[in-house]
């Protein structure tokens, strides 16, 4: 029998997807679960955008060019231009999700065996892309006592070796929920100017930005033109996650046009999606309040809720819609698989993320739960209650 | 200055991209420019298909499950079982287009300098997508003296190594147009069988057979079982490309296990394509037979035509819709950048695709042209004129 590969074998897997089962096996019980567990919001997809594919006269549905169909992407520009971000639609190649920019942009900077150096806990899915990749992550690492803000500088300096191609943030963070300040963000800056590295900022959840404080841009820092990469995308900003529609911002043109040749291989982003995606554009600046407002509530909800549960410790989110909790526990994957076979309370459980799966740094995070506040607040608070009932009486 | 990678140095540029500003100018300039060089079809897609998702009634565009919708999966099962090809809905995963399907096999069973065999010439992007995953392509050629039969399996077996982890083929071929017989799939399966390799078959065009002939898929070879895995697509079998679906098919367990971490890595395929592929399925039958027809017709007068030109050699094609034609030219890359910049008859050109960019293998090719009869019969007559009237004056 032939064989699959290293790299086949080192490919994580997802780390909710492995309490699938037990969760379908619950609601099997008769057990109600609240999920907790992605990323998937439950808030509407504006109409205009649903609409755009149900009117649009298409009657061969054809490849767009590789980079996106340049009227998109000049509104795409135009999008950046109101959020105070200057780029061209030349410095922009659309692509299948945020997920496929990274790719591209691992692809284009790095080559097997370089190093990336990116803050931990961090979206578990870098893992899968640099493995894919054939490249290694450094783990850097960011503290709950801290709410997950920038390690300092130093800690990223001592790790930088000559492979070290660029360092990654995602801002806000998910599964962090914590939004780096221009000031953060200017030593950032500073540091990959010296070391000559590039800086990817994952922006996707750029508009989730809270209490009155704005997101900053490493666009914005004008000393970085050769050294920023912003992955983008639609998914969360206009709740379209299966859209699949991305972008891979940046002004060093030799990566931009190293990059169209990844998107040349593939051919083009998905057509009927670029259309949606551009009608997304002109959704109302209202329902971004709206949805906002609706995070915040969320947000402070769950946050009161579970600092009321003895032993358990949060870092209040200032942007996404994630947050991470220590819990009195010694294994959370352990606690959250038994959530979903061993427990219920009135009748319902809850799925959550282990937070390991969000460290590369071993035995790291085991304590800790990923939460997504993509339920509606009192959903939500139902599942705070659940959980506070199950360590009661959960013993590991 | 950050430097990109050395991989993204070596990706190659697409083949037909370098001759877009030419044609463009040629419009420019008022000439009518008939497009020979993209495999992009005027066939319309199923009204049954674009109408799918006019009707839907999401009110989220969600992400599907990474492998794609089960439901849909099971169509697509039954499409195979209806194709004397007998697999579950878990030897499939739903891909965003055959590109991906690509990168998550060679993914999943190279690592970096393994090495892949493919006949060539081949399809272009097979060597982005080798790039991309750090591994080799090994050409072996195939004649357009045997109308690019498969090449004897000595010449397969004389370039294994211990690298060597895949054979590559594409059926029918795009750019050959070959349909390889179930006999030369039977010689593919002793060798793979043989050094234990996987043999990977591309069959994105398996309904375009033409003259009675059936495809013969290598799912169809029972002893493949654990080396066989299918590329598919709805872009070309719909003439739906934009939509940006296919599949990887294998009775592999392991395999598909492993490109299932791959497909969960990068979330799920495009949702509004895949509403639209499922529906594709339920095409009448008489869409099928109406453009083989098509095929069949505008194929029998490009072949006849091209054969009427002095010093032009053609193979002719069995399925797909490509062809590629010798020219009496010493390179047929400044030949199409000439029939663009310098030449109209009626003050109309031609933009062919160069066939160099098909082969792996330095200076072969460099007189032939690859055709894609991907234009209604009269303009395809007309293309061919222009290019019969070109040849008289051109000198290189
Ligand atoms: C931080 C982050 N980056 C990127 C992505 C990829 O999203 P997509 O490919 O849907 O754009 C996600 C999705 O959850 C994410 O959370
Ligand atoms: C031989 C072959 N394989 C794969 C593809 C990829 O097509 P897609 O990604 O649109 O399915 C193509 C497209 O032209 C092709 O010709």
């Amino acid at each position: 029998m032939p064989k699959i590969s290293e790299k086949g074998h080192k490919m994580p897997s997802s780390p909710i997807r492995k309490l699938v089962p037990y969760a379908e096996q619950a609601e099997k019980d008769g057990k109600t679960v609240y999920y907790l567990n992605i990323g998937q919001p439950d808030i509407k997809t504006p109409q205009i955008a649903l609409d755009a594919v149900k009117i649009h006269s298409l009657d061969i549905l054809a490849y767009t060019r590789s980079e996106g169909s340049e009227n998109y992407r000049k509104k795409i520009a135009n999008y950046y231009d109101k959020n105070h971000i200057s780029v061209s639609h030349n410095d922009i190649i659309v692509t299948t999700g945020g997920s496929e920019a990274l790719l591209f942009a691992f692809g284009s900077i790095m080559d097997a065996d370089d190093e990336i150096i990116i803050p931990e806990p961090f979206y578990a899915n870098y893992n899968g892309f640099s493995t894919a990749s054939s490249v290694n992550v450094v783990p850097v690492i960011s503290k709950i006592e801290d709410n997950f803000a920038l390690p300092p500088i130093e800690d990223f300096e001592k790790l930088i070796t000559p492979k070290t191609k660029a360092i990654l943030i995602c801002n806000p963070g998910n599964p962090t929920g914590y939004l780096y300040s221009k000031a953060e963000i200017k030593k950032l800056a500073e540091l990959v100017k010296k070391h000559d590295l590039f800086l990817i900022a994952d922006e996707v959840y750029r508009e989730f930005a809270y209490d009155g404080v704005k997101h900053y841009s490493i666009l914005q820092e004008d000393s970085l033109k050769e050294h920023a990469i912003v992955i983008d995308s639609v998914s969360k900003r206009y709740s379209m996650c299966g859209a699949r529609i991305g972008y891979l911002v940046s002004k060093n043109k030799e990566f931009i046009q190293t990059a169209l040749k990844y998107a040349q291989a593939r051919l083009s982003p998905p057509t009927l999606a670029q259309i949606a995606s551009e009608a997304a554009l002109s959704t109302p600046d209202s329902y971004f309040t709206d949805v906002t407002e609706e995070y915040v509530q969320r947000r402070d909800l769950l946050i009161s809720e579970l600092e009321k549960i003895d032993g358990v410790k949060v870092a209040k989110p200032k942007g996404a819609f994630y947050c991470i909790a220590e819990l009195p526990v010694k294994n959370s994957d352990n606690f959250a698989q038994w959530l979903l076979e061993s427990f219920s309370y009135e009748n319902e459980t809850v799925m959550v993320a282990p937070a390991a799966g969000f460290y590369s740094s071993p035995n790291v995070g085991l304590n800790q739960i990923r939460i997504a506040y993509v339920l509606n607040k009192e959903s939500l608070k139902k599942a705070v209650k659940i959980i506070a009932e199950a360590l009661k009486v959960y013993k590991d």
